[in-house]
Order: structure tokens, then sequence, then C-alpha cells
């Protein structure tokens, strides 16, 4: 189908069901869709395959299985068990009586990624393919190589080939909150009204990335607008918070649970808290730990991206949305931790350790979220409650976080 | 020679001769520097490795020799008969009884790069070593992805081997003035103090670059910037207008001359007008040619990286400097052309022809131009007076223009 439909009344596929397993209830007429996951097999995509094609929409995706190389690579795996790729698509099946259809290949090879778009032809494409961890592309030069080349080519061998393919397709790409870096103003969703010498303009928000790889998002931003621009492509680029949490409600049996990972390089702040609490180690902010950041569970990160899958941009549209849910410092997150590991009858303490990165250790931070809210993203729980929820999860998995417990403390340094 | 040593009195080996072969006159006394040339065989390079050298500085280049083939692909070639880098070091040292080292290598690989500024610990390196043709880039996704590449990984690899071998190496680097875009607003020189919601700060003013190539220079920013910011590294960015002209005071010898390129991918609008004049074609304007852009001689160039490598910045110090002389529109251009090629009995038309590229061609222009001329930079000629250099110089090559006169107009389209 064309997803120029979408916002047209000649929808001819409509769902208007109840999604049970979105928490959040919509009167919106929903067009079903052909969606493409870029990264399909990852924490974000895995969960996201399974939301979509229970909203009925048609999902197929890609993956080369990087992150389960690299996280082995620094010593680590994930918390949860994961299956391969072949058992997850079997056992959804089984669920869902209805398949998935998967494409294991490298988006950086431009032959590949051509092809799947050409044969596809999708009306969305989630972009998650990329290597997400800052700690890993500041290990040396070949690493942060290796992650710039990676994010860059493969997101310019997508825009390329829906220009030739797919050119009414939207591209909903993953970026991240730390491409604004923290400056001393609020943050807008991606642009600002500015007025400079008596004259006004509309500009691009400054982008300060704190890493290699964070740097790699700001140069996708920079390479997608320009993209829409010149031909007309549509896209979102998700300015994404900290992800947290392990559970969505597609995840009923062992077999379609996400990857949970906790290492210095993977893990994220709030993750790797609760995989500490669990075996008994200090929670670790860095530095004084007043570093302030967004951040959103999986399940409302789910949430959002199904939000902007089904309201697309218009025709040459290029939009940002900022996506979190509330900003915490690092010692407040920990403090979180403390309290809800408590109500499970963990002792945890905290140990505020010298900081490996190169950032600001207390900053003022504003950073707007409206556009999401407006389409209809409403958080599901609190964060105290996400967290009883994640707890629990996860010490069904504490012998795999105490066998790799030596990743957990960082050994990467920003100015090594 | 450590470069810190440029900022105090200790400077154990002054030059403090008036150099015949800059235009201008320093009272400053300037100490004797070992500088690396990325892209010596370039338009650029050459010359200045020239300048530099005559000047009583240490200077060694590194080039891979990728321009030659990459003009060669399009179908082109310089129109001056340009020598191979043995016969140009060849001739150079005989003239100035005095050698310069040189290296052939590509700065994307590693093991090379790191290899040669262990080597050298130059006190600066120029880094002129990217590709420069924003319609190469736009040719398919493989230009595409190739001068991205090129351009990113070879800065990265340049910033790490300083970060371990040469940390008070001052680096630098050619950006181009096409990074700002066309914003409404006017350009200052890399940041701007702007006020958003009743707070202030200073900020990274906004890059909206036209072309893949253009973009990868707003990468490098973002990239350079990180490392001074983590390493305190210290670098100039240049950003830099288009430059024109031929001819500087070193080119004394058929084998010292620097190239000229014309052709639609590496020919630039200048440039490419002189050659068209003078082999009876019709200077070709792209669109309504309002396009206006900041221009600078080949000899004014030459003068302000001399100016910006003999007054390195702080360590630490990521510091921008617009490298411009005057800003014309592309038709005032063309009518500066048709006048002084009147005079060498030649009788220019212009044909403003369709727009291959995707660009405002009438709109607000006013770049910041005060850094260098604060240092010392003073313009050699008007324009009229340097394109009475240029023109009669290449009227000596009309042959070698005649004959790839096909690779002038454009086919490469931004939006095809």
């Amino acid at each position: 189908m064309d997803v120029g439909r979408v916002s047209t009344t000649k929808a001819y596929n409509i769902i208007n069901y109840y999604c049970s397993v979105v928490t959040y209830e919509t009167e919106r007429r929903v067009i079903r869709m052909k969606v493409m996951i870029m990264g399909m097999d990852g924490y974000l995509g895995w969960p996201l395959a399974m939301l979509l094609k229970g909203r009925g929409h048609d999902v197929c995706g890609v993956d080369n299985f990087s992150r389960r190389r690299n996280v082995e690579e620094v010593g680590s795996w994930s918390a949860t068990p994961i299956s391969t790729m072949e058992k997850r698509l079997e056992a959804y099946e089984k669920e869902a009586e209805n398949g998935i259809r998967f494409y294991e290949g490298d988006l950086t090879h431009n032959d590949f990624t051509e092809l799947v778009i050409k044969q596809e032809r999708p009306d969305t494409i989630v972009h998650l393919g990329e290597i997400p961890s800052a700690p890993y592309s500041m290990i040396d030069v070949h690493h942060c190589n290796y992650v710039q080349m990676n994010n860059i080519v493969g997101t310019n061998n997508i825009l390329f080939a829906m220009h030739r393919h797919a050119p009414d397709c939207h591209l909903l790409k993953l970026g991240t909150m730390g491409e604004y870096g923290t400056p001393k103003v609020d943050i807008p969703e991606g642009f600002f009204d500015v007025e400079y010498r008596g004259r006004r303009d509309r500009l691009p928000f400054p982008r300060q990335p704190g890493s290699w790889y964070h740097l790699t998002k700001a140069h996708d931003t920079h390479n997608i607008m320009f993209a829409c621009r010149i031909w007309g492509l549509r896209s979102t680029d998700i300015m994404q918070g900290v992800v947290h949490g392990v559970v969505t409600d597609e995840m009923v049996s062992d077999d379609l649970l996400t990857r949970f990972d906790f290492d210095e390089a993977f893990g994220t702040a709030l993750n790797r808290f609760c995989s500490q609490a669990i075996v008994g180690h200090e929670l670790t902010p860095y530095g004084k730990g007043g570093q302030t950041r967004g951040y959103i569970a999986l399940r409302d990160s789910m949430q959002c991206l199904t939000i902007a899958t089904e309201n697309p941009p218009d025709e040459g549209e290029y939009r940002v949305f900022n996506q979190f849910d509330e900003c915490y410092s690092v010692n407040e997150l920990a403090e979180h931790v403390v309290k809800v590991a408590g109500e499970f009858g963990i002792d945890a303490k905290i140990w505020n350790i010298e900081n490996p990165r190169v950032e600001a250790e207390e900053h003022y931070y504003n950073p707007d979220r409206e556009r999401l809210p407006e389409l209809g993203f409403r958080p599901t729980n609190s964060l105290d409650d996400e967290l009883r929820m994640t707890i629990p999860k996860l010490m069904e998995y504490r012998d795999r976080i105490e066998a790799k417990r030596e990743a957990i403390m960082p050994k990467i340094k920003w100015a090594a």
C-alpha cells in the first residue's frame, strides 16, 4: 500500500480494534502498514516487531546480529537468555498465528540494503540498526571508526534506497537526546526560533554530542535533513532518552524475551543499577552524579515508536520528536533503585566512583517534550512502578548477571 | 620542537626575514615550525608547501593522489599540466636548495596515518587531504559513502594519532563556508551568543550543508570540537570560501605549477567561468545566479593558512576562522569575468542554465570575517586584478581546456 493514503480517507484496510498489548487506547482508525524494522534483533527492535505485528501491521525486519557479537567482545551477555532469531520467529508465529519476515544482512552493504527495501517497499522503516554504545565507540580509533562508519553508511544506504525504491516511505530514525549535549538554555524539539543581530530564523538546534557514538547520531541528523530537503523524503528523527526496563506484554514465553544489557558499554544507567543491586554490587553513579538526562521505560518507548509510525509526517517533512518521560539525575536514579530494591529485600548501597567520561556533572537541563504527548503519548507507569516490574523479573536471571559481574565496572575512559 | 614554545619568548630558532614569496610584510618574529601538509599534491597543498618552506619552516607532506584519479574519473584533467610529485620535489629542491619530505599514503589507513605522525611529530598539521567536490559526492550512493568515509575516517585517524603522538600539535583543518548554508541571519565565526527563552549560551552556529561533501565538513567540525574538548587538542577549523586563481609567486617553473580544475565536479564557479571564457563557451551561472558566497584568491588562501599556522591556538582551544575576501553572487562573478576577459580580446557571453543543485537562488548572506584580518590578513588584489593574472595564465593552457570541454557542463543533478 501507499503510505500517502494514511492521511486520506481512502484507507482500504482499517484496523479498529482495541489493542491489549499497548496500554493506551486509541479511537483513531489505524491503517495496516508495512513496517520494516532495521535492527530487529535488538533491545528495542524485537519488542517493537511483536507490538506492531500485534496491532495488525505487516512487519519485516533486518539484522546482522552485530550487537550479540559486540557485547560478547566486551566480555558480557544479555541478562535475559535470548533465543536465536529462528526460535523467536517460530515462537511468535505459534502465539500470533501469523509471521514476521526476517532478512539477515548488513546495512552497510548497499547491495543488500537496496535489495530488501526494493523487495518490500515498506510504508515505514524504523531504523534501530545502529551501534548504540558511547563507551564502545571510545575504546580506540578502530572502534570509533567502526561505529561511525557502521551508523553513517547504514543510514546513507537506507536514504538512497528509499529515494530510489520507496520515495513515500516514512523513515522513523532513532537518534538520541545525547545529540544536544547539555546547553545552558532549554532544548527544543530539533529546531528553535532565534533572533540574532536583529534578524530572525528558525534553525536546527546546535548539536554538542559527548562521544564518538553520540556524534554519529548528530551526523545522521544532518544527513537525513539534507535527504528530506533535496529528495522530498519524509522522516521522524527521534531524540530518545535512556531506555530502561525489560518487560513488555508481548513477552509471553521465554523465547520471546528481549535482550537486557548491564555491562559498562551496552548497559545504561538505570538498567545497570538494577543489575548491580541484584548481585549485591554497589550502585555506581559516575562522578558527582548530577548528570541529568531524560528517561523512558521500554514499554513507553514502544508506545512512542508506534504512535510515530501510525502518524507519519508529510511528504518532504523532516521532524524531530524528543522522546522521554521524565528527567532525573544519576544520583536520583540510584536512590529510586535503592528504595524499590529494598521492597524486594535487597539492601543496595550507592558508591559514587571516578567518572570515566568527560562531561558536566552538574548542569542546567530542560528539554521540551510536547510533540509525542500531543499525538497521544501517555507514560504507562511511574518510575517506581516500572522498577517494581524490572527488578523481580531481573532477579530470575541473577546467575547470568553474576557470571559477567566483571563487565559492570567502567574500564573505558574518555580521556585515555 | 614543541609548538607550545611558539607563544613563549624561549624560541630558539627565529626567522626574522622579509619573505618575498608572500605579498604581506610581517614584523612579528616567526618561529621555525615543523609543518605536515595532508593532501600536499592538491590545488592548495602544493603551493602552501612551497610557501611555508620558503618562509623557513620544515615542511613535509602526505598524499594518496586520489584527486588526480577522481578528476580523471569524471573525464577531465588539470588545465595546468602538472608534474609528478617526484618532479615537483626535484624542481623545488633545485630552486630552493632545500627539500620537502613526502609520504605517499592514504589517511583512512590508520596504521599509515599513525606512523607518519609518530615519525614526524609535527608542530602543525594542515589538513587539506579530503575529497573537496560537492557534485562528485552527489553522483550516487557509492560516491556519497566514499566521500563521507574518506573525509571522516581520515580526520578521525589524524585526531587519534595527534592525541597519542603529538598532543601539542595544532590541527589546521580545512572546512568550508558551505557548512553554514544560507541562513536568514548573519553568520558568525563558528559560534554565536544566543538568548533563548530568557537564558543565554554561547553555542556552535547551526550547520545546514548543501551536499554530501559539504556534510562531511560539518561532521568533521563536530568530531574535531569533541576531540579538543576531551583530549585538550588545539585546532583551527577554517571555513573557507571558494578559491580562485592559479598563480602564486613560488611557481617559477612549469614543474612547480599547481593543478587547476575546470570540470563540473572539481572546478569551482570563478575558475570554471574563466575556463569557459577562454574556450569560447558561454559562462553558465546555475539558475537565477543570485547564489552568494565568499570568495578568496589562491594567493590569499595561502596567506591566511600561513597566518593561522604561525599563530596557533592555545592548548585545548577549538577556534573557527571564516576565510574569504569578498562575497559575490554567481551572476556578479560572471560579469567580472566578462569584463576582464574583454580586456584580453575575449567576447564572453553569460547563459543562465537550469540549476542542477537544490539550493536557494536568492537569499540573505552576511558572514563575519574578522579573526584573520585581526591577525594581519590583507587581501592582495582586487577581484579584477586577480582575474587579470588568472585569465592570461590560463590562456597558455587553452588547448588542454578545449580537449576536455565536454566535462564543463553539469550532468550531476542533486534531485536525480
